[in-house]
This record gives structure tokens, C-alpha cells and sequence, in this order.
């Protein structure tokens, strides 16, 4: 299946590229460099000289432009070359790169490898509790060797919670554990309860562990693969009791076919100025997504190879019901998606 | 070439599964987990939960269940489906996976990819000798990255023994070395004998260096890929003159069309509670299969791919004989077999 | 594009090769042993035993001939078997293996995978400096990831000396360079000149910083991939007061469509019995070769795979005018070659 070509994908956190520091990673397999110019704002290039097809990102940033390293053509943050250095040689039409939108928001780089006129920046998913006053963000990046939806999917039944983090997260009151989604318009949303349960480990930091309590997993997705988190743990019976509630970002772009990149934020609102609550976040993200997550990925990966998941009939549970509808709306944006029959070619790693 | 079907395959030792630890292991291109139920007898199911398609090996045993690692769906050993944990959730008709004939005898566990109704378990090949009274085995495992049948080539044609072993097993009487062949049914027996020479290195422990002797190595091969040794020392021209006698299994299992898995033990009838010959034993395999057969075999594999041997028109040599009568009863049973139609997909990695 | 047969690719450098020690290469996808007879002279097999495929590599050297490591038969150094060790073995007529020519000259070793008859030792490139008297060589190997005439592109747009190794390299009269091609049959010479500048780092061990000189780099570029660089540093404005002058060869020939040898020598007039001047020659081939070119040759066949680069549409620049005819006339002799229809399959790795 190709790649949504028209949407939003996060590149990157916006403290990844820095005046002195652009970054270089391939999004929907376009290979992309990002760099930030002399007044803060972001560039985007085709990570790719025209001239002998080296990577631009092994050269340099000069001002506002990027040097080859090669042989030293400079291209401004339009694409167009700007200076080729050997005395009277002319710098030929051809060599231009292909330029494309990027926006920061909420700590977030977004690009758009499709049509730039198109390119709304509205139609990027709200992450704006990340900048909200009072909150304290613990995030980081994973590249996982398997297919971004196979991450969706990950993320939108959360049953594997039980199972998968079980020595962090298994909870015995996963036998009573009720399920349901909802959608308006494109958006899903996974609700996962857990009702009158004690707190398994992970949440023992936060609350007594002799307090029973329902907890309520909300997971909302956006197109292509953008998910929030909401986790609220509430007196047992009394959903307007709140004990506590989380917020975390789980953003997913693909990288090529089989690879993809993971974005992940954990937002809270107690502890702010804790060092060793952001310490014991950190482990328990490494321990769950690199740990945990990352080898039930890659298998599932190395199974279904370049193969459609639906088209192998996997046998259907009542918890898949919203990971398969975001499968659903994908395919038909994709499908519907104009083809762009004059995009350069941007890769063609195999 | 296909692989054959309706055989049993050596999975591996019986030692390798308890009820603490399955095991598994891809046979023929079947990923295969075998586990041992709690009444000690064995079971073997497609390694692959139909739902996500993570392996089943990266759950764990619930009695005589397999709970799946990723949302907790358990079967049972003829691979129904028994439980889904989620509130309300239905099992779905298909949520089961294949469950293998798997066997263990003689201290091997051999399972039969084919058609369960055919799985007979006197067609396996007869390694009682490993279990008899007063024997010390000493065995192992070697993954190899080659064909199955370059495996059982090697071991056929025991003339590459004076040049592959040079260092242990080198005599000055292979000039004077005879070989040949018999066939009974689709059994072959490969005999290589070198008249009056002084005992090599290998046999030093047994016998003083100064003895000459007649030594006979005789290679009786069965389908797929089971081989038996029976190496005897006699004094010169008098073959009815014992002077050792050691039998050792030989059985190669194809992983893929280019891996296998090679099961090896010698077995002896001297030094019984010697520790120190099983370490010398050990050592020399280590050696000879690992050191030594090991990298000739991947080489033959890198050179010769997917191809198949005989299309390259090798050049033929006498000692040959053994292995291409090999060949041609395996290329005749698998040409012959018929097709499973309603066979489930079990394997699909490149 | 298949690779040039009737052509001398360089294999080796000649101390590479003794009579204890043989050495085994891939040369334009064919797998080459080469080694020396008691009398000296070299000997090129293809390396590969025409029994059960396994690379005579892992054989020994037994007087002129080969022993295969596996059973032991031996071949000549025309190909031909001349021993089988079992009693009463014939050698059959396909026990042989292709032999190749073979050439020692100016301490490099050269073999011709083409048509024997047209092996004309003549048609090698003359790198004679090398054996002349009051020099010294500095040279070495590298094993490339990429196409061999990515490679030569590289040297024969030597502006890329400016970016790829600035370090040691760079002047501040690149600004003023210029560049220039002629072409003498199928000789390609280009020449790169940089006025009036003051010596950059690397050649301040011949000259005081402060003398400002003119440079010139002169490249020779022969069939297939042959080339020869005089480094020429004089007084500003008159070309007749030589300050130095440097010779080196750089050969490379392909081993696979994907993957090159790299063979370089530096060659000296000045500091002949000077260890330190070896050692620093050393340190600025490894930087510059294996740290600074390597990895750019190799991000560019990332990209480029088995495509031709020319099929690309790459910007062309009035500095690729040497590289751009020299794949020229290799790709019309390639064009124009007869077909060898009887040559031996060779090599099958994917």
C-alpha cells in the first residue's frame, strides 16, 4: 500500500534541529533534511544533491543554504541551487531539490510530502497539552523495524497492556475490563476500563496501593497515525472523583515500508519539579516500548513482511474493532488521494 | 525443490523441551513450538497466534495452554482456541492454529509436517543404540547456514574426513582407501575402509598409537536426512578382531531452504564414567563440525544459492555414489507426494 | 551494464601475493585465486572446485598445484585435475577449472577475464614510475560498497578535494580554480589547477607555509579504471620552477556491480628514508580514502543501487566533463565486445 502522500507526519521533536544542527530522517520513504535558518524557522529539502545523489546532510549548513559535501553546490531553503564554486562554470537548471512544508507546533515538527498547496496546517492533530502551563513532559524517540500500523494497532487496543507490560501494568481487575470505540468523523476513539481494581506498580508513585479505583484508558487517533493518550483513574463507582489523570502523545510515522519512527511524550501534572519522577518515567518508557513493544513489533514484522495484515485473515476480537476502523479510513484516503505525477523521485533505497 | 512433507523430522533432543521450557524451531519452513504437557508427553503447535501473528513462543505455558505474549488469547494442544480474556468477547471459529504429529523416541523428538492421518511412528528411523545399557552419550547441535542436503553429502562421502579433518583424523592409509555402496529399499549404506594404517590422532585414547589397523566407516542413510555412523577399528586383515566400535547419529533437518539444523551423538561403550572423555569428545566435535564442516558447507551454500546441486553438472567422483543415490529416493518421494491443498500457510519470512 | 571482459583488471599488489601465501579475489564478478609457482611466475584459477562448489581458496598449495580443501582433488595451473586421492578413482573430463592470464608489472598484479588469446600485456596502463629508481611507495587497499566508476568519478573531478577533504586540503584558491579535459584515443586527462594560493596543511612538510604557489593536479585515466595523478606545486606564474611533484597511482577495479577494490600508491622523490614520512603519508591515505571518500562513495551507491547514473538525469557540471567521457568510452566498449558464449558460469552469488 503507498503512503498517504497528502497529511501531516511528524519528523521530529522541535529541540531535535537546531541553528547549529539539522537532522536527517526519511518520513514516508522521502528521504528529508530539516534544518532550522538564521531567524528560527524551519526549512525541509529532499535530503538529496541533484548533482551526484550524496546525501545533503553529509555537508553543511551556511547561512540560510546547505552545502554538498561532495563538490559544493549550495541550495537555499526554496531547493534552488545558489553557488557552485569552480570559477566560470554555470549552475544548470536541473540542479534544484525539492522543498517541503514544515511547521512547529506543540513541540512538534510536521511535514507534508504531498501537494504543498494543500499543505493546511490546521489539519495537524491537537497536542496543545504539551505546552500547557503546569504540565511536565518526559519524551523520546524509537526506531522500530516494523510497519507503522502495526504501531497503530499496538496502541489502539490496549489489552496488551495486561499481557505485554504485565510487570508494570497487569491489573487483576483485567478480568472485568470492558471495551468500546467511538468515531466522529475521522477520529476514533478506544475506551479500555478497568473497574475496581487495586493500582498495579506503575501507578503506586501516584496512589496508596491499598486504593481501589476504576481506570479508564482513552485513546484517540488521527490520520495518518497520531495518537493521544488520556489515562484517568477515578474513585471506584465515582467518575467525577478523579485520583489522578495522564496525558501522553504517541506519534508514529513511517519511515519506509517495514521501519517506522516513534514518537512518545508523557505529559503529567503532579511532581513538576521532580527529577527522579521524570528519572522512573524514563525507565519505564524504555522498559515498555524498547523492551517490550519493540521485539512483538519486529515479529509481527518479519511474519507479515510487505503483506497487507487484513489481507492474511487474521482472526477478528471485539478489542481490534478500532485499530481495524483507522486501518479502514487510511486505506480510503490513500485510495482516493490525486496522484502527483510530477514528484521528483525521492527514493530509491530497495 | 520443495521439501517433503510426509515425514518425520528430527525437532530435536528430548532433553531440549521440559515442562519449564518449550522450545521452538522452524522445520521444513514450518515454525514449530513443541512443549511438554503436564503429563510429561509432548505437543506441537504452529508457532504463530492467528490473531496478530506474533510467535506463540514469546507467551508463556498455562498448564497445558499456550497464552499468547501480545493480548492473552491461550490454546490448547490441538490448538483450539480455550480463552479470550477480555469481558464479553467472543472466540472466533478462527482462532486456532495447526497442531503437529511430534513424537520422542530414542531420546530424539521427531515431529511430521504432512498429513496427520499418515504420521506412522514406525517409519522413524531406528537410533535404538541410544539407549541401550552400558553406552555414554556425548551430543549436540549445530545451526548451519546451508541446505540440508550438503549436510548429508558431507557425511556420505567420508573421504573429505582426510582433508576437512586433517589434524585429528588424517591417515596415511586413505591412499590405499576403498569405497562403496549398498541399497536396500530406499535405505542406503555407505562404506569407506583404510587397510593397515596406524590409528590417527582421533583414536589415541583408545588405542596405542603403535597398532595397526583396518578401520571401516559405515554411513547408513534413511529419509529424510538421518544418518547413523558405525566407525570399527579390526586388527589388520582379521575383521572379526574388534578392536572399538563407536556408533554415533548424524540427523540433518532443514530449517529453510538454505539453513539447517544438524543433531549430533556419539555414543561409546568405554570410559563410561569419564568426564574427561566427554570433554575430549566435545571438544573434537566442537571442532570437526563447528571449526571444520561448518564453514565448507556455507561456503558450497553461498556459491550454489537456490539452485539446485545437480543442475550445476558437478563433476562426478566415485565417492559420490552414496550421496546421489541420497538424493534421487528424496527428489522421487517428494516428486510423488501428494499435495496438501488445505494446508494452512505456516511460514512466509523471505 | 555488464562489465568489460576483454580489459586487464588490476587484482593485486604483487607482495600480495607468495609462494606461501595465495590470495583470492572477486574481479568483475568472477572469483579469482591467484598464487605463485616455484618458479615465481603467477597463476590465475577461477575459484571455485567443479566438484561440490566449495571456493579453492580453502584448499593449500601443493607444489604448482591446488588442493581443494574439501575431498582433495588437486588442479594445475592450467585448470586441468591431476590428482584424485580414493583408489581406483577415475578423473572425469569436467574435472577441471577455468584458468585465466595473469600478468606481474611495476609491482602490480593484473588478470584478463576475457578471451585468452587477446591477453596483450601490452594494453596495460603504464604505471612505470613505480619502479623507478629514488622514489618511494607509500600504497594500500580498500574495499568499497559502491560501483567502481563511482570511484573514478571521484578522481576525475578532483574539485572535490575542496569539500570531501577539506582538513588537509582545502585552499583559499579554490575560488580561482579551473579546470580543464583533454582526451588522446581512449586517454582521458583532466586537469584541475589552483593559482597563486598558500600551501593547504597536507603539503606543508614539503613547503614553508608562507611560499605561495600554483598547483596542478593532473589525472590520467586509462580502460577500465585506471589512473594516474601528478601533483605538480610551482612558483606563481612560472610553470618552469618546479617547488614538487608527486606521483600516484589509483586503480579500481570492480569486484561486484555493488562493490569495488580500491588500489592507491603514493610515490615520492623527496624524504626517501624517512620512516615519519611514510607514517604520515599512511595517515592521510586512511583519513582521506577510508574516512572522508569512502563513505560518500558508498551514501551514493545506497542511492543509486544497480541503476546507471547516467539514466538518472543528474545535474551535470563543467567539471564532470572528465568522468562523464571515460564512461562514455567504457560503455561503447562494453557495447561493442564480442559475446564469449562458451565462458564458464563463474559466479552465481546473488
Amino acid at each position: 500500500m503507498p503512503f498517504l502522500q497528502n497529511t501531516w507526519y511528524m519528523f521530529g521533536h522541535a529541540h531535535e534541529v537546531t541553528t547549529d544542527s539539522f537532522l536527517n530522517r526519511t518520513i514516508a520513504d522521502v528521504d528529508l533534511l530539516v534544518y532550522r535558518k538564521t531567524d528560527g524557522t524551519l526549512a525541509a529539502l529532499h535530503d538529496l544533491c541533484p548533482h551526484r545523489f550524496v546525501p545533503l546532510h553529509k555537508g553543511k549548513q551556511i547561512g540560510d543554504a546547505i552545502q554538498c559535501g561532495y563538490h559544493g553546490l549550495e541550495f537555499g531553503s526554496d531547493g534552488q541551487c545558489v553557488k557552485h564554486p569552480v570559477t566560470g562554470a554555470q549552475i544548470p537548471k536541473t540542479a534544484c531539490v525539492q522543498s517541503y512544508p514544515v511547521v512547529e507546533r506543540d513541540t512538534l515538527i510536521w511535514v507534508w510530502p504531498g501537494n504543498a498547496d494543500r499543505a493546511d496546517a490546521s489539519l495537524i492533530p491537537d497536542y496543545s497539552f504539551l505546552t500547557q502551563p503546569d504540565r511536565r513532559n518526559v519524551g523520546g524517540y524509537l526506531h522500530t523495524l516494523a510497519n507503522y500500523q502495526l504501531s497503530s494497532d499496538n496502541l489502539l487496543d490496549l489489552s496488551h497492556v495486561q499481557f505485554v507490560h504485565s510487570s508494570m501494568q497487569a491489573s487483576e481487575a483485567f478480568e472485568r475490563s470492558t471495551f468500546r470505540v467511538e468515531q466522529e468523523g475521522e477520529e476514533i476513539t478506544t475506551y479500555l476500563t478497568l473497574p475496581n481494581g487495586l493500582p498495579p506498580p506503575l501507578y503506586r508513585t501516584m496512589l496508596d496501593p491499598g486504593t481501589p479505583l476504576d481506570i479508564t484508558f482513552e485513546m484517540r487517533w488521527n490520520l495518518p497515525s497520531c495518537i493521544r493518550l488520556r489515562m484517568t483513574g477515578t474513585a471506584v463507582g465515582k467518575p467525577e472523583e478523579q485520583l489522578f489523570q495522564t496525558m501522553s502523545a504517541h506519534v508514529v510515522s513511517p519511515e519506509t515500508a517495514s521501519t517506522s519512527h516513534y514518537f512518545y511524550i508523557n505529559s503529567r501534572t503532579t511532581d513538576l519539579d521532580n527529577p527522579e519522577a521524570d528519572a522512573t518515567i524514563r525507565n519505564w518508557q524504555e522498559q515498555g516500548f524498547t523492551q517490550e513493544d519493540k521485539p512483538m513489533l519486529e515479529a509481527q514484522q518479519r511474519y507479515i513482511g510487505d503483506r497487507d495484515l487484513m489481507s492474511l485473515n487474521p482472526a477478528g476480537l471485539k478489542t481490534d474493532a478500532g485499530a481495524v476502523r483507522a486501518r479502514r479510513i487510511l486505506a480510503e484516503r490513500i485510495a482516493n488521494e490525486p496522484q502527483i505525477p510530477d514528484r521528483l523521485d525521492t527514493r530509491s533505497y530497495a
